[in-house]
């Protein structure tokens, strides 16, 4: 079984988008109202599954993705606690109705209704409400609210415990994940997102998050960022710095497999082991279309999985087995269908 | 022969440090007196480097290397024009100061007097002078004098054109190097580094700066941050917005080998062509002390370089050949002393 544990609602029916322009302008001029929730059919969602993602997880030889809402859609950054809670609801929502309508090939992730600096009661009901009420899996956890310009507390700061608390009582792990980028010499997709991957990983070296929660589990998606490009820096680093070798966070951090090209698959499977790997595209994302001198989809990285120097066992890995024990409540969903 | 191009002044001797805390404690209570040059010794400079820097060249095989005062100690965040060209001016003498104690080992590279979106006049005033009356041959740019927070405008917008007009006219590149990270999310060393690099390579690739500046140079050092490892997500974005592929930024942009460890060596010389890299090891830098497991100095790049698959024309571009192309002062100079 092949699980894609790293896919967002890229291509949500006009509606969605349609109420987030109007909650906006709502926040912006208050002689407006808030909009009522979109109307989107059952059938408009099965046509963009069914033509996008859906389509190139079948293509592509993948059995079941791992779902959430559009990234640079989450929009921490717009301080209202409301308008927060209210969209990632909407989103959220949204990504449960794909669920049931392909419950075969998709489980959900949430969004989480952050705000900069903004209380975390709300953050953690949400979770509750997804996980408990609407069968989630697990959550996108963005460690850079403000969008750029990372004027929030580290990760491992006890801001985020009452989160962290919440995601060891359910039992499900955050990947982290920024959205858009409101700083314009730091780019969304080609700069913010990368950084981020490398700044929360070189947060959790400098702490000690996991021997307060030693359950908790973070995904850092796009190949862990620099981070393996640049191992021997991080283990010289750590030793400077008289901190563990960082190969010890791996007990609770794990990177996907969202590097777009065989180069970068084969150092990332060269310097990580195997167990802390978790096959993944992000489509349909950032990086769209194919290389034209291979033909090959920037994103269709199970290609590159498949031609990297790897065992059966370790493919299995990192195909399968990694995600269901790093999402305990997928396995268990799997388990119960006899998969 | 064998360029190291680049290296930062580390270890200087105490008086140094002691004028900045002058220099800061001056400006925090205006009571104080602003400090006086500090009065260093050619022997305390010649005992400094000789039992570092040059020792470890010498050890490690390296015939040169391209000197620039110590990267976190710029602190650019401080916003006072005045107190940044002192501090620039007097790390900068000093680095003069061991190129003429030591000719044939050192090149000297300087600081800028930034400050955050502070003029440049007096940022090109000090490149002037470095260049033309202290033989220097290039500069470090920082592309985030706030520290951290990304405050400043991209490296593509025109804010920057009057340090850029200078670089062309006097021939000199600069290193994409951003100072100490007043942000306590991102660590300077294992993330704000690497993160300059990464974002630094994505304005440029946003913008057409080099249709302006034909010949304007810049080495992005840390091996290109992040970007070799997630090559195919560039090459990706780049057609996504229509922009020409990433290759074209390296008429004139270049990545160094700092990179500590085999895995990452190899990935940037199997994704980035041989013409477009340059030997370097940061040293006595971030990353200090040797592989346990191994007994190689985390920065010994010579070390991966030369365990590299590389052609022998390739391995000279890398050690000399393309250091001495993108520093043509370095090499004029070289050339008239017969090397």
């Amino acid at each position: 079984m092949i699980i894609d544990s790293h896919g967002h609602f890229t291509t949500t029916p006009a509606g969605h988008q349609e109420f987030r322009a109007g909650q906006l302008a709502a926040l912006a001029d208050p002689s407006l109202l808030v909009p009522a929730a979109p109307s989107i059919s059952d059938d408009a969602i099965r046509e963009s599954i069914e033509g996008n993602q859906l389509k190139l997880l079948r293509e592509r030889g993948g059995d079941l993705m791992i779902f959430s809402p559009r990234a640079a859609g989450m929009e921490h950054h717009i301080p209202d606690v409301a308008t927060a809670q209210a969209w990632a609801g909407e989103c959220n929502d949204l990504i449960a109705r794909v669920v049931g309508l392909f419950p075969e090939h998709f489980a959900g992730v949430c969004q989480l209704p952050q705000t900069p600096d903004g209380p975390l009661d709300g953050v953690v009901a949400e979770l509750r409400r997804c996980v408990e009420t609407m069968s989630f899996v697990g959550c996108n956890l963005n460690p850079d609210p403000s969008g750029g310009f990372w004027t929030s507390k580290p990760l491992t700061d006890e801001y985020w415990f009452p989160l962290y608390e919440a995601m060891v009582e359910l039992d499900v792990p955050a990947m982290i994940h920024v959205s858009s980028s409101c700083n314009p010499s730091v780019h969304a997709l080609g700069a913010h997102y990368l950084n981020a991957d490398t700044s929360a990983f070189m947060q959790l070296l400098e702490g000690d998050l996991f021997e307060r929660f030693p359950t908790l589990r973070f995904v850092i998606p796009h190949g862990g960022g620099a981070v393996p490009y640049h191992w021997g820096r991080y283990r010289g680093l750590a030793m400077r710095m008289g901190r563990p070798d960082p190969s010890e966070l791996f007990r609770n951090v794990f990177f996907d497999t969202c590097v777009y090209h065989q180069p970068g698959i084969d150092l990332l499977l060269r310097v990580i082991d195997a167990d802390n790997v978790l096959f993944a595209s992000e489509m349909i994302g950032a990086v769209r279309g194919a290389d034209p001198a291979t033909g090959v989809p920037w994103d269709d990285t199970k290609h590159y999985v498949d031609r990297a120097e790897l065992t059966e066992e370790q493919r299995h890995k990192i195909f399968e087995a990694n995600v269901r024990r790093v999402y305990p409540r997928l396995d268990a969903q799997l388990t119960a269908a006899g998969r």
